[in-house]
């Protein structure tokens, strides 16, 4: 926008990870953005396409550290953050000339120095990480292990699961992403919940994803060897984003839930299914639960609730910004079982990300998300 | 037995799909069984090492069509039957020499014209499809869509989870190999059941299967490029096992239970991953229901009840009879969660009937069975 | 074009295979396209989403059986057709009017009774079986077990091989797409054959493809569980490619070239790599041919020859248009190794197609195909 | 054999790796072994279920860091080592008692303070790692990059290509495991030399490999998202598996022989996949070639010439120590095509040193290798 090319001049502090990449690949194809400083502490001085060699073809400011970005003069208008929780902290506090807490301070003079200082003051930042999700930062502190840096600006920062958060997002600086199964159990769940349809007590959400979300630091666990041929749960009872879900479920519940969350991780590279297990409230069906959900969605570019009998499949959403939603009824009497899919690196990771930058910018919402699921 | 060889002459009827060849597989290496007839109508005349060319290097005998087996003289002690449900009635009673049932005469005399009559008359029938797994006929009849046609058959057949059922396999001549994914249940449900400390209300089973189990049919669904790189739930609410499920959960409960069984199919060639959701019964806690579990299976050679914090995982039985199960606390108070790992093929399949064929003609149980898993 | 939206209205023939869908995929994004006509006989009557899922968000005319389809008042421009071979060439000779050829009049008029005949007469095809690659329909005889219905328009079709046809697709109405093996092979191939630094004789083409190279169509080879986990060869000696890419190298040489090509199937979704050994000629190493191709390929939109020791890989263009390349020195003196890589379903046949759409009708050569590699 | 168990007395260095891991699921179902020492660095103290949860159901010594074994009084008979290279060539100096080399000996005193010490000297050493595959040192030096530091011990390794070093093999103390490509391509090439058959110009071996050839050690390029859904070369020119294939290669051509080996990664746990293009010599054909390998391999357990047509496939060697071979004529005259399929971890790897082990102490060669290929 500030720039010549009249185009929103965006940074992305992380480049080098499995979101960042995404990102890229996304925004390369948004004809109002342009990339102007990408960041990998680890890769500085090379040029992206050495990290991902399938970005190569394109042309790309080679990374930086983040402490060399010369903030001044280059006009960024938005940052995309996704680096580690608890770094991302005191980078945004910066980034927003919001380091007021005395921990962000005293962190930031003695790492960085003040290296930001150059930045414009009205930057808006549209954060990936898990910092700024929770409302609560003692829940922060509790799921962490550690003092959030900057709960201050934890009040501003506008939960952007797009569909409930357009008002919000307009004019709003900090935007905190969702996680990949929030997203993925939030689109069936919320209007439900809020239309008193299925109860809030004896959710179950048995969630099952690929092994792009672990992102590519290096783990044993995630190995080719150790991932193909198999499948496990893991985080059983204490996996971080079940307080994220239940916040939200509870926020349109107007009330506190506890509710059963557990991932597994099954040997693909993209997609979260999302099998969840409700009560129905007395005289609901699943026929109801899906009439619900498709006048919730109807207008939506990027949820889709499918017929009767159609099951969603996280292959018929790869490489997409789509959510598929199906309910089902169950065998015994009262319960009813929703599916929902979601590409986690897209709609539950960069995908929302961009489409959270195109409402709170203005732009078609659809810009840059254009792209139809790849199948096979 | 019956031979000069001394060794338990087997047929196997079925024998070119995967479950006969994991059959073939486990009893190359038994010490006391002869492979005498192999059968497979499609392939009759081939060796089976056209079929499955990994087993191409043992000594065997040539693929029948099962009318052709000239049954008079084989000696045939023990037969392994993997045919369809349906046919599988048919063709268990000839082979017990028990068509008294009319429609079994009728259909039998029409198309085979008692081609088995020379059968020895104290042949066993160890059954890997469906048809005897349903003590009631009604039931059998409503899920598999036509009446049973051998139902006098079923009061004799033993429900062979080996582990409660090995005083009825001694004797039998009729033993019903359970399905893979009530294998991979019940081993963890039904001493927690038996004990009381679970309620029988509530149970939810997550499954989640690799493909073979859909055996080696042709059906677009089952297309690499349809499986790869995704994953989905299927049978919703009305997959078969869920009534043999529920049989044996009821059976251990002392009265009807209804549950959810929803099983995924994940992109991998073998496992079985059961997640069951169940309520503990008041003042039990994962603990107690580890320790049950452990109690029950501690002289077992297969089940292994894994330490607290330990995950289950599919690749750790793979190729195995082993079952791995785990117990973990729910975030929600008073709720559980199980998690058990199986190979489909063998301890949810062709390991299981070797098993149970141990313990019904008194051989060492582990026998042909010793095979540790293959990891990675 | 000749609509009132002022788009060129397209025809897919065959829609329910992973091509037809593929060019859905690339179409839905192209501004300059409008799909008319869908047709897949089996699937008759459906919607496409019922079909592909994944496509199940677009607005589509449902499926058609081929002879269903009303073509006068269409005013289809183009025709894509992903037919089986030998029933292509009927059904592209009565789309050009052109069934003057004795043996296709009576095919035509026996089966379809001329159903077509409403069809514009400057209508342009393109067609993805390999109908029209072969110059010689004695050579095609030979290898596809019959005489060609349709050799008569033969020597108008332009072999779309985009970087080398501009100048013929510009003005054809026949366009036969190279096969995926051939794209891989010929791209990397015949600029170092018109330069001379590589040698006619002892090329070897080591070629590995994913599982979608196998069409929807069922066979018990391409199941999940015959393909995962495992790698071999088929076709050795005598694949259907080889003469396709003997023609064209062939062509380059300005001499009858025999080569070996040996496709082999992986365990994944998309992909083709080729691995080419080959002689070089005197005084020429590795950097010269690398040289070459840079110098060749330096403004074309989709073929990168990448820097020296960078490794093409499949992943790196998966989704996308492109072509890597990359040079090699042998161990072995006066030899390189020539590394390729597409995606079969895009460069190596929708991609292709769509492109060739692009140059055929002056429009931007990359409309449609802006779409960024997916990785992971 | 020293104990009173009667039992050959083993000890694994390195069992933490998953050819540890793989000589500990075959030892498991061998008669005449007991594991008596289990050896890693990082995981010592705990027990190898722990590390490997599949082979949790086994009685097994807990792991030791190697400084830690008290080897005096242990009377262990045989030390398998599948330690990393470099580190290796000190380590078997020591348990051979042989670090009479000046460098070695400074190193080890440095290091370990020779705690190795108390192991009897007549244990024999069956190395997996490249340390003493190389007859020439300066070989050695020249690919791994630093001076070979057992120098002395060289020439009595014996090279273990089992077929092809039985007499050798009885009677020797330090056998080095051929590499896992290496294996697959010595096989069919071996006797096609030494029959004079194939000449020894320009033979390439394509290879392809499972990913577990890469051990499991922590780089990115083996995370699965990075393998997954993809194929690429790797080490083209100059792999470290050339100078050891050559230079049995040349042994058996009483030549010295330079060729062509490029290997692939693919996306499956296990298998190597050699596609090996050789010149036939006047007047022979592929039958030959077949007819020379069949009179060869007619005798051996473990290594099956296909019939005519069959293709060997990875997947029908799977878990086995089978090796199979197939050969093809290729469409550029007086050229063949052989076709060799092993899985990497067992004949590529711990299966081959579990035959050398009973050739060398005169077992039954099957012993503990006697499980067929597990398919799917």
């Amino acid at each position: 926008m500030t720039s010549g090319t009249n185009k929103l001049r965006v940074a992305i502090l992380g480049a080098s990870g499995y979101t960042g990449a995404e990102l890229v690949r996304l925004l390369a194809n948004h004809a109002k953005v342009e990339l102007t400083v990408l960041t990998a502490d680890r890769h500085a001085g090379r040029p992206l396409g050495d990290v991902f060699p399938h970005l190569g073809g394109l042309s790309l400011p080679d990374l930086l550290h983040i402490d060399e970005v010369e903030w001044a003069g280059i006009d960024v208008d938005l940052v995309f953050c996704t680096l580690p929780h608890g770094t991302t902290q005191e980078v945004i506090a910066e980034l927003l000339h919001a380091t007021g807490h005395d921990m962000v301070d005293e962190l930031v003079a003695g790492r960085r120095q003040g290296v930001i200082a150059g930045l414009a003051k009205n930057v808006k930042v549209i954060d990936l990480s898990a910092d700024f999700r929770l409302t609560d930062v003692g829940t922060y502190a509790q799921w962490y292990g550690h003092e959030h840096l900057a709960a201050h600006l934890q009040p501003e920062a506008v939960y952007g699961l797009t569909e409930f958060a357009r008002d919000a997002l307009t004019g709003s600086r900090l935007i905190a992403c969702p996680g990949c199964y929030p997203t993925a159990s939030l689109l069936p769940l919320v209007p439900l919940i809020e239309n008193g349809v299925i109860g809030s007590e004896g959710i179950i959400i048995d969630a099952k994803s690929g092994v792009s979300g672990a992102g590519r630091s290096l783990k044993e666990a995630m190995l080719f060897s150790e991932v193909a041929e198999g499948v496990h749960p893991y985080g059983i009872g204490g996996h971080r984003h079940a307080p994220e879900i239940e916040q939200e479920v509870s926020r349109a519940a107007g009330e506190l839930v506890t509710l059963n969350f557990t991932p597994h991780l099954v040997p693909m590279n993209r997609g979260i299914l999302a099998t969840i297990y409700v009560n129905m409230t007395d005289g609901n069906d699943a026929d109801d639960l899906r009439a619900i959900l498709r006048s919730r969605y109807e207008d939506e570019p990027f949820v889709r609730v499918v017929d009767e009998g159609v099951v969603p499949a996280t292959r018929h959403v790869r490489g997409s910004n789509h959510c598929l939603i199906g309910v089902f009824p169950d065998r015994v009497p009262g319960r009813a079982i929703l599916v929902s899919a979601i590409d986690n690196l897209v709609k539950g990771g960069s995908g929302q990300a961009v489409q959270n930058m195109n409402v709170a910018y203005g732009f078609e919402e659809t810009s840059g998300l254009g792209q139809e699921p790849m199948f096979p």
